[in-house]
């Protein structure tokens, strides 16, 4: 397979990279540019001196159109300018910006401040929330990769929302993110003196994900009532873990709630539930495209903490990328992906 | 002023160390041990050669009763021993562990899994809560100094669940926490190598602070509900956030909670609420006695977060103590402790 | 006292505002600044509500010539233009910039690429190494601030050259500093995702604190051979650890090291020496105004390893400029500046 | 290849088991120890369930004997009692600790404080720096895997060394390692709230890797004089970046020292010599086998600044192990080993 990559300089399409050099079935990658045409890319990041050495490509669509994958990293915008062209062509075309998640394009503009890719566009892509929804992936030319955040929390919330085990009416979901999700582009919220040593609110009922964790729990599970949702950046580079709070349905039980969740995803090698643990964080998932989930029932309250971690960068971006890339060309989901977590 | 310190080896008497050798009504302060009598202190702490070189002494009652202060950081279950010897004696006493916090015996043995205190000493005992509960430590020899998450929640909800401005039925509080929380012993869960880059749950709706700060909302606002709470361990030395979620009461805005928040403390020199901000984090506090609070109102939901950010060592223990000390010798509750928060 | 600050939104300023804040003889502090006239410093800065929420005040020469000290912590080449002005008036005047420190123009030029300041105020500037000039800063009214390495470096070599214990002409020092070090500025090597967990290399040979430590060699202890310095970022905000690396002259012992370094800092209270110890960090001076030294002769090599510690922000810039201030001023060296290490 | 590993639980373990599962010619890894039999490795380690759920098993001799491979990372005096009994039976031994390192038993006791293995078994064993000592790693059953700090010292001088470049009679090296180099076990010095935001020594001359260093010099490029050699501990988990200083060989250029490192390694995959670069540091290499070289030799003092940098449990532990099993049986040296750094 010959694979190429919109966007190769933020972390997402490192990342890309990264795990694309040890896919079996990906014989080239090739990286594209708008702006830093020519440069060689391990001059610009050491660390890939003898990985890739081969200089940016200008982005043209016909270029583009040779390739089996195209991949775009590129932030909320571009795949919405770049990526419709080639629909109907030769490759299939993985978005990891926010640019074809929602469907209603007034409700993008609204979240995102931008102009929304066509509608056309839109109705054509596929949500790549692979666990469930592999089906319409595999036969979708165009898919939206979804956000770090929604795919931790909706992986944690909607066997049980579906099945009913939890009240989706007054969800409360307290997302904790590493700051490599803010990007590579630096800023004071992400200068390293003012974020060591800080655990911060990063954005408080205003996350553009919040349409699309709404959206999907529609598509999938239920009818979704408005989400209470806030981020916060704490001081470690990868990593997000969220902590969702569910009033559980009369009669219902902590050990259904674990059972729901290891049955839905006893035949998804990416999604592990554990059940006793006086540990549970984000290294435990760290460098690798797992998603562990871990939930307990307070009896004192009759609530349900319902408890996600992945790696941002890789099941909350490039990982799930490839997952869905796998999907589409009927290979195995595991296929470059069988990383274990590095842990420290 | 002559202070005496019990526990001085832990990080709460490393604190009272380090904020009482400024106050300017302390002469002399004397660092009790069970353990390490004969310890040239400064030789075990390196950093306070030439600040603090004597060795540590024996505890004995008698010698504690000449003292004006005690001051006990040791872990809970110790202080429940040694302090109420010297009720009815000389100094004023204040703990900085669960001991005395907790009015029913009961719930202390169930959440501590302890023997609890005498209940004569626990009836003689009034919470350090110090904004909330002056005039009551002012003529209190013995002050249960509140946990440091309590500190956070409880400055943070008390104003608006006295005022009926927010639903106390449901209240949902996260909270994380910087690593010092757990103590100075090290263990797994502290060892570098596994905290670094790892951010992880602590404990889910199991913490010894939940009754805490159960009780104190139905002392200082309205019957209590049970409260979901979970706290979570980030890796970052000193700070605890807490985000609180609560539905707004009919017709309640925002403005009206802010203006609650900001009328209660007008005051009080050591709570803020910050209005606009595009960051909220605990390095804003950072090793000052400052708590500051932040709240917003999701119109989508209509409900509100409410924020509170601490440093534990501080407000949420050391600070606090001395706080309530220069409140029972009828000092300006600021002495000795107008700290710059260093944000970097 | 009045003070003024120049350049207050830096790290530098910063630290001045935590320290002064809590000097007993300083009873107002105004910020000056080039860009940001106007701005009330607390909305930058939600750290210090309630503390300096004051506008910052544009820059003018006779409002500064009012003030009774009047700190730059500009970059290089703002103080040069700056302070000329202001010699011979009312105020003593400090810089913590390196605008003032190389006595010799072609070397400020050739290492700082920028104008130097006039030759005039270059003579009549003094370096402001409190521990070994005392009597000329008393003097003086403008104070050339040491670098922050230089500080750690100079500090624990000098009286071991001055007393010929070691041997100058093959000085190595490897120096290690916290990112604060970068100062304010967001840039890809303070971008938290890149620095942290990475120990890389800052300066190799090129730190313009090189002439800087030479000069002073010179200057309090002896002819100066070229010295060989590199620098690293490791992931911290604050603190330096500084490694020198010489040979031990003839017949000289480890004793005589320690009991050089003891006698020369017997009455200065702000630098300690260390005898044994199994941990030596960059944690026991940090948030403080000392710098502590240690150092051990390797009987294989006969090679003397010499370690300082500072608080780069503190001994390292705004702590000393304070020393310097309160030694013009005649007041105690400690006078404000008793802050604890927090360790932790 | 079925391959068995005695102390898997220890970090080095860990990283063992994380490289092996995705290792082409590894179709089973058992897991040894000597006091947790019985224990599945996944409750334990919660990173690795589904990926390794089976028990430890019981160290017996007659058991691994049936191996093709046995790694042992259990701590030094370990393997010295495990692996003899072994030495002439089927499987390749591959040690991690220290071991059969040094040659003289008598400087093994000095710097180890522990009893020797045999003189046989440390005749027999052979010193795995892979790209120096191939052709004996090929032929021999017991390879000592090199000390993580030796390996990026030893990849960095010994080509310079060897040509006679730089002077190795007054060799310096400043040596800072992340925590992970100090193990699982916890203790004070790796203690979290001790170790975050804290530079510290951690070994001055005493480490038991400087008799390795010269021992290696010795073997491969010249004959040893005594080196200087001072650890570091940096807060990071991962990483060693070592500074060496050395004096310039008389006539001898930067260029020379580079063109050496160059042609030393041209047809070495995992050693990078980087030219021209803004920033080096140990992120370049994190998660990878890679070692990576940067010289410059400042003309002000003819003294060379050598710097190397590794992931300390890769190249430095379980990497250059499984690549040094790689040259015994005959495969490509990048077998398994083709991992990407993670740069962020």
């Amino acid at each position: 397979m010959k694979v190429g990559i919109i966007g190769a300089s933020g972390y997402g399409g490192l990342e890309l990279i990264r795990l694309l050099h040890n896919h079996p079935e990906v014989e080239n990658t090739i990286l594209f540019t708008s702006s830093e045409e020519g440069t060689v890319f391990s001059h610009k990041y050491t660390h890939l001196v003898n990985i890739y050495d081969q200089p940016l490509q200008k982005i043209e669509s016909e270029k583009l159109a040779e390739f089996d994958v195209v991949f775009s990293s590129a932030p909320a915008g571009v795949a919405s300018q770049l990526l419709p062209p080639l629909i109907g062509k030769g490759p299939r075309l993985i978005d990891l910006s926010g640019d074809f998640r929602l469907k209603d394009s007034a409700i993008y503009e609204q979240w995102y401040k931008k102009e929304p890719a066509s509608a056309l566009a839109v109705e054509q892509s596929v949500y790549g929330l692979t666990e469930w929804n592999a089906k319409e992936i595999r036969q979708s030319q165009l898919i939206a990769n979804p956000g770090c955040y929604p795919t931790a929390v909706l992986l944690s919330l909607l066997p049980l929302l579906k099945e009913q085990l939890i009240d989706g009416s007054q969800l409360i979901i307290d997302a904790k993110s590493g700051v490599s999700g803010a990007g590579n582009q630096p800023s004071q919220m992400t200068h390293f003196s003012e974020t060591n040593e800080n655990t911060a609110i990063y954005r408080l009922h205003q996350h553009q994900h919040i349409p699309e964790i709404e959206q999907a729990i529609s598509s999938f599970a239920s009818e979704a009532a408005p989400i209470t949702f806030s981020t916060h950046l704490v001081p470690m580079t990868r990593g997000i873990l969220t902590t969702s709070y569910a009033r559980v349905m009369e009669g219902v039980t902590e050990a259904q709630l674990v059972s729901c969740l290891e049955e839905t995803y006893a035949n998804h090698p990416f999604v592990r539930v554990i059940r006793e643990t006086n540990k549970f964080g984000t290294n435990q998932v760290y460098g690798s495209n797992y998603c562990d989930l871990y939930v307990k029932v307070d009896p004192r309250t009759n609530r349900a903490t319902i408890v996600s971690v992945i790696d941002n960068l890789v099941k909350g971006a490039a990982g799930q990328a490839i997952q869905n890339m796998n999907v589409q060309f009927d290979l195995e989901e595991i296929t470059g992906l069988s990383l274990v977590p590095s842990f420290i």
